[in-house]
Formats: structure tokens, C-alpha cells, sequence
């Protein structure tokens, strides 16, 4: 085990993914140390994460607040990112804002500890090609690709299939028409999971499921035919990976996203932690599993085909996911818009093959106007 | 991967395992070739095998059909186990007859692919010892310990803590007076594997778990404390290992046999094999699982007793073990007195700490004889 204290920065610092990221830090004080801490508008948490974690370089939205940090310096996030005394980035925002701090951290050859899914869905060839030339190393944060990435550890040869894991969300068995009155209320409970609203949303629509088989295909290089969605109910089964040999490995833990946060902070080390909780196999009767329907999951069923369809297709998904999800949380349009608006902006975009960067950013504008544009009233969405 | 044709010697080539593994050679000719084949009695299917796979060693119990073989070699076990021209031998027996040829090759540093639960359940410590010494790899057969083994691949750290999963037999949740009553037949009909009979007689009685328990304790140099046993009727997931930050690794599969040997023989590789059943997700709709009643599966209490003394208690358990189960299947003593016998041939052993080989095996004598007087009537083992 390497004794190096690693220098972190957290980007997203006061959202779920980025306090759970500090819940490690704080437990293993010995191991990891906080450099950079980013964050929107929660200026009166962010001030207590520096309090705490005495951060060099800090950021956040609101520059009137900037006296909040007078003891750190204020940078960008992508400047965060890429800045040599960091050693490993952990992405912990949700949606648009994880791409340009991932780039940054890739093209700087970091460890990028990678919990929001849009940047690698997106923007996903961009990133992987970015990598391998900077030798970065992307560590998934996800439960599900953190699985994969712990079982295919030590293993010679990719993996032939890749059983993604899918709690189905609060809405599973729910009829086409049951889901047409499902309120913001009711979509942000999730039965297992505790995450922001975002992908609590993604969630319920499975579009986060359909994100993670995309993400799945970038970082593992899988096609995506050999991609399976499985739902899991119970979410103790993270995902599996098959080999070419027919066996199968799958990494279980009880729900709890500390666990891969702090295997992508501490390897190839794996570290005690006592705060993390264990999985009795004496309260553990039965895990199930079932096939996705994919005839009321149609968020999984666009995100799948605009994946293997690629181009600009997924920066399109992504986007009009986050603004249709937005608009839902304003209380705008119902549950059941979400897929219709994505589907109707898809249908109308016109993809490029190997998008650059640049391809990318403007399919997402052009994809949050398209949103906007369909739905009826003022544009309420930030972005 | 290496292309080098690996030279393989099966050790009880007519039996279960050694069947499957010529089936897995025979799938597999581009990459594994026999080079000796020793049998017992079964003298026909013997001369089938030599036919096909051409060894250059052979070996059988009856030497008057020697004439057999006319163009092998005949050799003892443990002289093919250690020939210079084998790479791995594949120790495919049951019971005591696996010790000499399993320690010959560790001596000699070979790969010893082990199936012969007993070998390491009665001499791990002198196993274990000479397996340092020499560099010998020991690569396990047994579908639980290949789980093991296929979860600990890459990582750094030893496991926190084994869950050894166990189908539970076919009298899972019988009654002590239920038990009473079991038939041979009855007992040689195992739910999920197909086994020789020693191997399928001990899993109905939990006694193979016990010796699992043991194994696991030597070969992943684990303590009894952290070894959990767990009824996993369906026989899919094989084992899990959970590692010191709380992260479970569990290896799947349909209950196949082929599937751990082939991985014992290819290893470090994983080779595509068609002949390898696949788990179709669509089929599996629940894993369930127990804790197992101590109090109906004596064998396993006494098993996991007798490991934790050490010395030559588990040599002791071993060898009471298989004659206790031999009588069973002459139908000399019923299915309950198989834990009676081995409970009171151990009560009555004096253990010595830390034996040499020729006390563990002076131990085994002692508890063979000593079942042999427990029983009236004549002694119809052979041993």
C-alpha cells in the first residue's frame, strides 16, 4: 500500500455524491486529503465543507459570496480540475456541468473519479479517446460500473457480456397510464437509492439505467448488444460481468454509494472503513430478478438506440433528458412527457458521426431550446 | 496467451471429475494434451481413454490387465503426478487414495489441479508448507474454492471474510428422525450437481461442507471464524468473498463442474468453450438463501470442530468419514450413524499439534480401524 496522503478535489462538492465524498475523506483523514471543493449555489454548506477541510482552491456560482473563502483561492472548476498539486478528481455534479471539469481532468492525465453519467454519455468518445492518450484514468463511481470495474479487476481478457443491474426504480409494474399521474412527490422517492433529484428522476423514467448502458459501452468497450439490463429489486447485486468462459462475477454490497466512492479513491488499495456498512447474509432470504419492460420504460429504450445509433445522438438524449426533467420538477409537464418530449427532439436532430467537442456542446444547445421550444410558456430551466 | 500446449495428467481419470476433464481436453485440443491417465478398476473405459488420448503414462489397479497398455508407460499416481514432462496434474480422485499423488506434485512444483477434497482437509498444513517451498500452484477444482479463487483474481489484499455457499442436499430441512430413514438411493440423488458417489453421499450429509470449510481454511490461509456457511439451494452463486472495505465479490454460473476445472486448466487464461452452458438471465427469477441448521447437519459441526483443533483431528474426520460412508452404501448402518461414528471415533483420537506426514497418515489408519470395530459384522471396505 502506497503511504501517499492523496490530494483530492471535489467537484460538486455540496450535492449527494460530493458530502458522501467528504464522509470518506473525514473517516479516512490518513489516506485522503481535500485540495479543491466546487459548488452552485449552497454557499452556506460550502462554507462549512471549508471550514473543515481548509481547501487551497474553491469555487462557486455566486462571485457576490467570494469574501465566504478569503483564506482559499477562487478558480474555475475546470481550472481545479487539471491543477498539479490535485491528484484525483471526483466529478459529483449531475448533468451539463460535468463535462468541461471531466475534459479538463483528462486532458491534465488525472485520476478522474467519475460519478456524473451525462459527461460519459455525451461525450463519451471524446473522453475515452482524450484518456488513452493522456493515460488518465477514469474511475467510475457509479454502483453499477464500479461492479463491473471490481469484477473485471485482475482479469486478463475484456468481458464478453455485462449484466447491468436496475432497481426498476419506484415505478416499476406501473401501467403506461398509472405512470401518466405520477407526481414530483411520488418520482422522488426512491425504494433503495439516496441521490439528488436529478437522477432520482432519471431513476424512476430507468433513462439513468439507459445513461449507465452508454457509459457501459465507453468504458468497458462493449458493444452494445452484448449490454443487458437486469432488474434487481433489492439492489445488493451491482452489477456482472460474464466471461468467455461462462463464468460470472458480480460485486454485492448493500445499497450505499460511499463504497464505490471510496474504492475509486483508494485503489488498487482497498481500505477499512467501519462506517461502511456490511451485508448480514442472515437477513438476506432472496435475490430477485426480471426482465425490463421495456414497452412502459421508454427512457431506456431511446437512450439504448440513440447509443448505438452514436454521433450527436446521446449529447441530444442527455440534454433533452435534463431539460424535460426540469421542466417535470417545475411541475410543467407530466411524467410521461419526459420520453415523449426526448423521442420528438430526437426524431427532429440531425446527428454527426464523430462529433467534436464543439459538435457536442451545440447539439446539447440546440437539443435544450428544441425542448423548450415544445413545451408550451415560459422557460423556467437554468442552464 | 501463451501458446504452449499444456501437458496434462489426470489422476483418476474414470471417475466424475476425471471425465469431465477429458471432456474439456477433448473440447479443448489446441490447447491441452493428455500425457498420463491413472484409473482404479475401471479397466474398459481406461482402454477407451488411452485409445483416444494416447497418454504416454498409465496407470490401474488390476496389473494383470496390464497388457492394456502396451504402449504407455505404467506408472504409479504419484510417479505421473511428478514426471517431468507434466505441466498439471489434475488430482480427480475422492478420498484418501489423492494424498500421495497430490503431495508427490506439490513436491515437485507442478500445478496441481485439485479436486480431492481430502488431501487438503487431512494434510493442508504439510500441503500448504511444501506448496511455499516448492512454488507449486495449487489451482481448486472444487466449484466453491474456483469461486474463491476466480474473487481474489487481482486484488491486492486477502479476503476480510469467505461466504462458502452450500446447495444444502436433498434432505435440506428434513427432521433428525426423518434423517434416520434415508436410503441410499435417497442419498445418492443430489438436487443440483452430478458427483461420484462419496462426493454426492458426504454433500447429503453437510460433511463435504465441512471439508470445504477446512480447505478454504488452508488454501486461502483464512480463519475459521471468518468462513461463513451458507444453503444456496439453486447452486448458482458457487461462493463470495467480501473484502475488508465491505465489498462482496460472489462467481456465478450454472452448476457445471467443466466450468472449474477447465478455469484450473487455463488459467491465467479464460478460453470461449461452446460446449460450457451459459446462465440465461431469463430464467432466473430468484437466488434464495439459509442460514444451515447445525442441528440436523452434525457432519458440518464436526467438521468445522475438528479443523479448528488442527493437529490430527481433520485426518481423523477424513478417514472415519469415508468408511463411515462406505458401510452407508453396503447398507451396513444407516444415514444418522454416519456423524455417530465419525463423533465417536474423534471423541476417542489423541491429536498430535503439527504433524508430519507419516502421523496424519498413521491417524487415518487408526480412525479407519477404529469405525471397522465401532460397526459389527465383517468389514467390507477396501482401503
Amino acid at each position: 500500500m502506497e503511504n501517499k496522503v492523496k490530494q483530492i478535489a471535489v467537484i460538486g462538492s455540496t450535492g449527494s455524491i460530493g458530502r458522501q465524498t467528504l464522509d470518506i475523506v473525514r473517516a479516512l483523514p490518513e489516506h485522503f486529503r481535500i485540495v479543491g471543493l466546487a459548488a452552485g449555489k449552497n454557499i452556506a454548506l460550502l462554507k462549512e465543507q471549508i471550514a473543515e477541510f481548509k481547501p487551497k482552491f474553491v469555487y462557486y456560482e455566486d462571485r457576490k459570496a467570494r469574501s465566504a473563502s478569503s483564506k482559499c483561492e477562487f478558480l474555475a472548476p475546470e481550472e481545479i480540475a487539471c491543477h498539479p498539486s490535485v491528484d484525483t478528481v471526483v466529478i459529483a455534479t449531475s448533468g451539463k456541468s460535468g463535462l468541461k471539469p471531466t475534459l479538463a481532468a483528462v486532458r491534465a492525465g488525472k485520476n478522474v473519479a467519475l460519478a456524473n453519467k451525462e459527461s460519459l454519455a455525451a461525450a463519451g468518445e471524446v473522453i475515452v479517446r482524450e484518456a488513452k492518450r493522456t493515460k488518465a484514468r477514469i474511475l467510475p463511481i457509479d454502483s453499477e460500473h464500479s461492479a463491473i470495474w471490481q469484477c473485471l479487476r485482475g482479469e486478463k481478457q475484456k468481458a464478453a457480456r455485462i449484466m447491468l443491474t436496475a432497481s426498476g426504480g419506484p415505478f416499476r409494474n406501473y401501467s403506461f397510464s398509472q405512470l401518466g399521474k405520477v407526481t414530483v412527490e411520488q418520482a422522488l422517492k426512491h425504494p433503495s437509492w439516496q441521490m439528488g433529484k436529478k437522477v432520482t428522476i432519471d431513476s424512476a423514467t430507468l433513462m439513468n439505467k439507459g445513461l449507465e448502458v452508454i457509459e457501459a459501452h465507453w468504458l468497458f468497450d462493449m458493444p452494445y448488444e452484448n449490454i443487458q439490463v437486469i432488474i434487481h429489486p433489492l439492489s445488493i447485486i451491482h452489477s456482472m460481468v460474464e466471461f468467455v468462459d461462462g463464468s460470472i462475477k458480480a460485486q454485492l454490497s448493500l445499497p450505499d454509494m460511499r463504497l464505490p466512492i471510496q474504492y475509486a479513491l483508494s485503489y488498487p488499495d482497498r481500505l477499512p472503513n467501519p462506517k461502511l456498512p456490511r451485508l448480514d447474509w442472515g437477513t438476506v432470504s432472496s435475490l430477485t430478478f426480471e426482465q425490463p419492460d421495456m414497452a412502459t420504460s421508454p427512457c431506456l429504450k431511446l437512450a439504448i438506440e440513440a447509443g448505438k445509433k452514436g454521433g450527436t445522438y446521446p449529447a441530444v438524449l442527455c440534454a433533452a433528458d435534463e431539460v424535460a426533467v426540469e421542466f417535470f420538477l417545475f411541475h410543467r409537464i407530466k411524467f410521461t412527457d419526459i420520453p415523449r418530449l426526448i423521442e420528438q427532439v430526437l426524431a427532429e436532430h440531425q446527428s454527426i458521426a464523430h462529433p467534436s467537442l464543439e459538435e457536442i456542446v451545440a447539439a446539447d444547445t440546440w437539443a435544450r431550446d428544441k425542448v423548450a421550444q415544445l413545451v408550451p410558456g415560459d422557460n423556467p430551466c437554468q442552464y
